[in-house]
């Protein structure tokens, strides 16, 4: 069993975070869920769900974390610290998963520099103009590049999270889990209605 | 702008209240989006999201309530106190919205009598067998009867809630906010895939 942490920050998009929480967290033989912010306890999303959450401590490496999106992530790039902390979990990471504007905070490390990857299509100048140095895709649902994966906006971290599923488990437990979850899962990467 | 109150308890199905939440938050011009639940503070959801609320006392008549699914609902459906108290405040309300298991809840309050309602497809025989006096349709992706909406599994609702706004504000607020989201909305109550 691997833990899977959301990292979570105050303005973080709801369901950017809780779309994957709730594919991964119906796994529970694969996954052991998790949410953490960098101090631990209360943040708000964007639309003022307030979730408790442990601190960046408490993750171990080795394991599976996810960035969300959200208006929050543009303080987040403005601070060094929290740049510097994140870009430590990534790279301890054994997967690193990023959803909507959460891409932004996963290029401010660097860690995708010359990689592919994708974010927001209504966003897309905002998020690109933080980094020239990685190969930013207008066009895909999400994008695979090593152990890195990158969503487009929102509903798109549902199509990565179950997408995730099938590469880690296998196929028939991902559609199994889309179904559970009466999910019409657009399970091509390369399909993107948004672009 | 109109009270939408989503009501947690421990169990909760996590994006059967995140994802109908995350459309309304983003329509703060609208709604106030508010979690609510019997004695408030803390609850967790079935996949171990801890989520802050309000207690019930603090939800005012006139406005949208929402009752998420998840395992918890079968300790809910035997508790007395809790079905009349929910009862109150769906009698009280301007609409009330179920997700999957959440239309077990409002059955059992028997403000469903004689009204079209759907739940979760994979759970429909346990649901259904609350009451028979409810006309339960085994193929919709969502059903309203009145000021009553209820929901297929989990991801229907975030389809449903998109179809509440269209009834309540616009078609064009729907779509935008689809499209906000990334979303591949099917907008269709009646196109269920998996009945």
């Amino acid at each position: 069993m691997t833990d899977f942490t959301i990292l979570l920050f105050d303005g973080f998009e709801t369901l950017d975070a809780m779309g994957p929480a709730e594919i991964i967290g119906i796994l529970p033989d694969h996954f052991r869920l998790r949410f953490c912010s960098r101090n631990g306890g209360f943040v708000e999303s964007a639309q003022g769900a307030k979730v408790d959450t442990l601190s960046f401590s408490a993750v171990a490496p080795g394991g599976i974390i996810l960035i969300p999106g959200g208006v929050g992530t543009r303080a987040l790039i403005r601070d060094d610290a929290y740049i510097a902390a994140v870009r430590s979990l990534a790279q301890d990471s054994q997967y690193t998963l990023t959803v909507c504007t959460g891409a932004m905070v996963l290029a401010k490390t660097g860690l995708l520099d010359g990689r592919e990857a994708t974010t927001n299509k209504l966003l897309f100048d905002m998020v690109t103009s933080v980094t020239q140095n990685v190969r930013w895709r207008r066009q895909a649902r999400w994008v695979v590049d090593g152990k890195y994966y990158t969503s487009s906006g929102v509903t798109a971290g549902m199509d990565m999270a179950l997408g995730f599923v099938r590469d880690v488990i296998g196929e028939e437990t991902a559609k199994t889990t889309a179904r559970h979850i009466e999910y019409i899962w657009n399970g091509d990467r390369e399909s993107d209605p948004f672009a």
